[in-house]
């Protein structure tokens, strides 16, 4: 008869009789077909309850290491040996690292102090309230119908965009749509993106597993006859990164035309920082003059708000949207309820409106506090500013016979971290060197004095 | 000289005359070339300042409407004609229409009361006072460490896993992490799915553009011999859907073995809802009896919390999270930080293991309501209850000459709606059919009696 001390055990006796005799099938105590004791005998046997032998052989039974006869007994299931191995104490997750520079130009963390927090909190505690329960619903895949409408009303009242909410698609950040649009137009396409660009939107389409052909661009943005084999095209027209061209609308409509020329040819049309344009209106969208079903329009919150607001939205023509939702109408939405009619109220209620006001006043300091301390550096003579009213940065030329990796490697060394525009270009042109990206948005300016002497020393020792 | 009228305007006056403008050089009027009064002319015959001309001109400027030329002036650029959609009103999006039956027995809704709202609501106060501005911050692309932390500690002392907190990648939904696991993957390998199986998981692989087969099962599972020619099978041992088959542990080892036999074969393992087993304990997982790194397990706080709380996870084995980062590491991380905070505090309090009780007890009753009552109704021997105290649902198979298709017609036009087993099926063997998929989740237990005299009606009436 099987024999175990189950008085030195903690936790319940059922489990520890499960586990002896589990170890004893896995060390091969127990061979298979053998017949175990009957409930009662056990029980009689072990000076326990019937109901404990009742409940091991039970969970037993059901992970599989024994099978039962009825009317016959309980035997013991052909097992492979091994270890059962125990839990271990787990090792504390390191945390993440902050480097600290005397300059971080690479930066794009939006400064927090300048967004309303307490706004934003105080309509968390609205939606909380107002929607209680409600908030475990799920929403409809393509994002609650309440922020579809904010949406829309935004794009209409300040993008001059005419959209129906049914058009709009919300997801989890851009690089959630961006897969969902690969999987909507289709794996067997030819994408085309920018050259240079912002690296992980190639990154995102070569994990996707599709052909990714990047295009050259000229001085009004991707060139039409650059397309050849490409079915669909990714831009950024209101604001490339990182060069700042806005694509004018001569470009925009030989691109448009470029769409119509064939089936199946669509542009997504990646508006993400259009918001910042520090100066005149923003630039009108391409999906607002495109007539013909052939742009898809894309914008984040992530940036304008904060990168933890992880909302994005795409606006799809009204037959693609068709095809969406036959054909991946079954995912889910990816974004909570409860950030999405938060977010709603933050739009509908024009708090989002003062808040980029607010934002680009704070940004123009940041730029012109920058240019106006390079401008009036020593090395002057030596720079030139490349800035086009758009966006969180500008370029900056460097008269230098460095390549761009020393140029790098000797800020770092001055403890000023910064990226160059070949960094940013799959091909770099001879004309891409010697440029570096400021990106002002996450800058302290009160660092501005230490960053030129810093900038100082380090041009004029060699140029 | 440029003539309009520009005092029945409304808005900024520098807007109505660049919208003249524009539509000029869009209808023809201004052809390309044209060269523009210049500015101080034309503010002084419309009588308006020079900076309205100025912002009006750079405004069309930077759209690429005109072009400049130093010293010289402003010119219209070669721009195809076409008119400018205005804006029209938003038409309102429908709401979703919820359809009204006598008893649906598809719906995996949770009941709203069930779930410790209060709690989770005051948890989210409290995350927002503590956090603050912190909320706003980005977390790391796998999630934020207290969360994994915290899913380490849960999987440690519910599911016997001993699992580090860099194991575990944090996605906004199990579609989300599904996509993510085929890019880690890759889309040259052939993925199996379980046939019958939840179909949205077939969805998701082909919609992803990968090869997927699949695969049929016998009374234990997946076998082994079937998932020739694949390179990943995605599995649910602890509980298949829809037909209850919980895998026991020789099949399990046997799965592993085939997983071992060859370089770059994985298992994916799917708990999705092993918390709901409703006797004994839930079934260890094939996560803790691998030793060679080749099972990814995954799961979901959709199902358990609320279908509105976008959090599922999944557990790499430490070489494939190291690939995970190199390769994937570019992507940010779905879920807001917010969410994240209050998941983890509702964990590590031991709020989750008490919902998840209270559930267990909830879902028992309503289980047991319902098959008391199929077992008492007049009907009784024309039915079989299949059930395996595991997951939120039970098969039901029915003696009838009738189709599956005309089961269901029968069904839904007495007010039922239902899902046969077949459904679920891609290749339905004759065993897969007359079987109903009873899901009871969302069922509402004060409606039993009123379905039982549905089915004796339409089951007497013409078995």
């Amino acid at each position: 008869m099987l024999t175990y001390d189950l008085t030195k055990t903690h936790g319940p006796m059922y489990d520890a009789l499960y586990r002896a005799i589990r170890a004893d099938i896995l060390g091969g105590t127990l061979a298979p077909g053998t017949k175990l004791p009957s409930k009662r005998a056990l029980a009689e046997h072990l000076k326990i309850s019937k109901v404990t032998v009742e409940t091991a052989y039970n969970q037993l039974l059901a992970e599989g290491y024994l099978y039962s006869r009825e009317k016959v007994g309980y035997f013991v299931e052909a097992v492979t040996g091994g270890v059962i191995p125990t839990a271990q104490p787990l090792s504390p997750a390191p945390e993440p690292r902050q480097e600290d520079w005397a300059a971080d130009l690479t930066s794009n963390l939006l400064p927090e102090k300048a967004f309303p927090f307490s706004v934003w909190a105080k309509l968390m505690r609205e939606v909380m309230l107002d929607y209680g329960q409600e908030l475990l619903r799920p929403v409809p895949i393509c994002g609650a119908t309440v922020l579809r409408q904010a949406i829309a009303g935004y794009l209409h009242d300040f993008r001059s965009m005419s959209v129906s909410p049914e058009q709009i698609l919300v997801g989890a950040g851009a690089d959630f749509l961006y897969n969902l649009l690969i999987q909507l137009l289709g794996h067997d396409r030819v994408y085309a993106v920018e050259d240079p660009g912002y690296s992980k939107i190639r990154r995102v389409y070569e994990a996707a597993g599709v052909t990714c052909r990047a295009v050259p661009l000229d001085g009004d943005g991707v060139i039409p006859d650059s397309l050849t084999g490409a079915n669909v095209v990714h831009l950024s027209p209101s604001h490339h990164f990182p060069t700042g061209i806005v694509t004018p609308i001569g470009r925009r409509q030989a691109l448009i035309s470029w769409a119509q020329a064939a089936e199946g040819r669509y542009i997504i049309e990646d508006d993400y920082d259009s918001e910042f344009r520090l100066a005149g209106r923003p630039i009108p969208t391409m999906q607002s003059i495109d007539h013909s079903g052939r742009v898809i329009y894309l914008n984040s919150f992530t940036k304008s708000i904060a990168p933890s607001i992880r909302i994005s939205y795409a606006v799809l023509p009204p037959e693609l949207m068709g095809q969406f939702r036959e054909k991946l109408g079954f995912y889910a939405c990816t974004v909570p309820s409860f950030e999405q009619y938060t977010l709603a109220r933050f739009l509908s209620r024009g708090y989002f409106e003062k808040h980029l006001s607010r934002m680009k006043k704070y940004y123009r300091e940041q730029r012109d506090t920058l240019i106006a301390a390079l401008e009036t550096a020593a090395f002057r003579d030596s720079i030139e500013i490349l800035e086009q009213d758009a966006g969180l940065h500008f370029l900056l030329r460097v008269s230098t016979h460095r390549s761009d990796e020393e140029l790098k490697a000797l800020c770092a060394r001055a403890g000023i971290r910064v990226n160059c525009l070949s960094d940013h270009c799959l091909r770099p042109r001879e004309s891409d060197r010697h440029c570096l990206v400021v990106a002002y948005s996450g800058f302290d300016t009160k660092k501005a004095p230490s960053l030129i002497k810093r900038l100082e020393e380090l041009l004029s020792f060699s140029p």
